[in-house]
């Protein structure tokens, strides 16, 4: 149990480094991993995207980005990230890096961004700067939700390139203004797709469309906080938590509804009625859904030779249970579920990648938020 | 719960009535629904078919049929049934119902039948008769599994009508056979297909192949006790039990191979491998698959107006957990698994059938086997 390790984090240790790490052998269905926690010094970490170097990115909520190595060492904070409003699930969220990154050093961050008239209200915005040995230059915000609103709930923003090399941004219905999903004039639970420079694609489904924002690619979302392209079809897969119930993975497709507010297999927290329909003409029925929910943050397909038997699986990180649902897929088919790391990790699990040595990795929100390693045990 | 039912049955009932009846109002996802054990009379109850009276069919595995109705009173035995081998998990097994029953009285029955040779063996056999007051008349034999093997297990055997009015006879691999489940020269391992008065279809897959068994749908099969067809698509859908691990829902398409024992998610019952592949070549993956194995018995498509956030649903009953595992379909795609009654059902659950009131029927595998029933909560 990591709460072990926790107890006993080394004494004297510098706040930006860590050489705490311990590793468990856990069992699954199909393969015996071993997970260690290379650090636990990432303050709610969110999002994180290796650098061809074999280093991280990493985000924490506050609004840090940090360098980090597969040794544990986490560097002082990079400079030029932008000015975040970090309160409640706020703050600096994902990262990613450019598919020609090695060429223009291009990262993306996604974070809640103040009204820059000063009014009280917020919204996802995304950035872009060159990567330095110091932090970022040349930053540009490349996308801004509308309306910037009052709430410190659902930003989405799961940040993915599409194999064609458009940007994918997956954004929040921010809590109370649910019912703008379900409208065109807003950025409000929607599925974003851009240019890396932030301008539109010609071909996007709503650029001809009046009082339509022309960046929406699929609506009537919730909060989508987990997105991954199939390896083989290519397709954008999303993952959104529902309310109480009614997390779902969606296979969005342009100008598509999926439905929230009107269609749900949730009911509000409080075990309130939200709508009593699951089912809901002209809008989409999810590709799988989970009730109750399990709070699910991001996924990958995982294309690695490290774990043969998960291979093209679909791995999906949530919050609750500290568990990542592997969905064993043929094809798009989901033939199963299992649960996997759920009496191994004690955090909730907010970002999922695979390394470019194919092993899979983990951040977990908390104060003493862990980057955790999954490889096969010896 | 049940058990306090069994503890009060009614002293002095007669052996084949009784009057026993309790109602517990449980909740689901999206229905609260009243479960009422309707009699605990029924030793060992295998299988269940509806009459157009109302009343039920009930075989019991000893190898007594009987007639139920939904008060709860259970006939003597009827007169007319083959002789079968009682032991292990062999007797009288299924019970169906000709599609044209109100004009031919036609009522079909698997069972474990002796070598009518005298040998040691025993094989899974389907005989047909005619119901009239007393039970069945003009009884012949219309399907007798090949070879007679001796063995107790794994002997199917669900019987069902296609749309089409072909009869299909899901059976075992008899266990200690199970590499005959990849050979076409015998029946184990195999769901079969054949008209009702036992001649074999001309369009079956095999029927031109030398040293094939022509009434062969489809092979590799473990044990196959779960049948149903599709309600949109019309096609059959079956329920297989794995080993320790990897029960499967297949849709068997004619001539194709299932993969036992060469393919399993499952291992054997002492954790021994039975086979490290889940893919081989030239096999079919299941479209949904168990680990760890519910032991999945029979299964239905519901298509009631009761429940209707059920309907089109696959309802898989199991063995184990007392369970009814609910695959939320839309189209053939499973979106999500429910879990019900699983608190409120302490038998094993054999044999599920929607009645023609829309309410669901269970059948317990007990020495006091109960017929349950499944309704709106008032």
């Amino acid at each position: 149990m990591f709460r072990t390790l926790l107890a006993v984090t080394i004494a004297g240790a510098l706040a930006v480094t860590s050489t705490a790490s311990y590793a468990e052998s856990v069992a699954t269905e199909r393969h015996q991993v071993e997970i260690t926690s290379l650090t636990n010094s990432l303050a709610n970490p969110w999002g994180m995207a290796f650098l061809p170097s074999g280093d991280l990115l990493v985000t924490e909520k506050g609004g840090q980005l940090r360098r980090v190595s597969l040794d544990g060492a986490v560097s002082q904070p990079l400079a030029g990230v932008p000015e975040v409003v970090a309160r409640s699930q706020g703050g600096l969220l994902d990262v990613a890096i450019d598919p020609n990154f090695s060429s223009n050093n291009w990262v993306y961050l996604s974070y809640s961004e103040a009204d820059p008239d000063g009014g009280e209200g917020n919204s996802t915005a995304v950035a872009r700067g060159k990567l330095g040995n110091n932090g970022l230059t040349q930053v540009e915000v490349i996308f801004r939700g509308a309306p910037k609103y009052k709430s410190g709930a659902h930003f989405g923003s799961r940040l993915v390139f599409a194999p064609d090399g458009h940007l994918f941004i997956t954004l929040g219905d921010r809590y109370s203004a649910m019912a703008d999903a379900q409208t065109l004039d807003n950025h409000h639970g929607k599925v974003v797709r851009i240019k890396p420079d932030g301008s539109v694609p010609s071909d996007n489904p709503f650029v001809d469309q009046a009082n339509a924002l022309p960046e929406i690619w699929s609506y009537g979302h919730r909060n989508v906080q987990g997105a991954a392209f199939h390896p083989e079809t290519g397709e954008l897969w999303t993952a959104e938590h529902g309310p109480k119930g009614g997390d779902e993975i969606n296979i969005p497709q342009p100008g598509k509804n999926y439905g929230w507010p009107e269609a749900t297999y949730g009911v509000d927290y409080d075990g309130s009625i939200i709508s009593d329909k699951t089912h809901v003409a002209g809008t989409e029925q999810p590709h799988y859904y989970w009730v109750p929910s399990i709070a699910v943050s991001n996924m990958i397909f995982y294309t690695g030779d490290q774990f043969p038997a998960w291979k093209n699986d679909l791995l999906v990180a949530a919050l609750k249970g500290s568990q990542v649902a592997r969905l064993d897929l043929h094809g798009n088919r989901v033939m199963h579920e299992e649960t996997l790391f759920e009496d191994a990790i004690e955090q909730r699990i907010r970002d999922i990648e695979q390394g470019p040595d194919g092993y899979i990795y983990l951040l977990t929100d908390d104060r003493n938020g862990q980057l955790i390693q999954i490889k096969p045990a010896k």
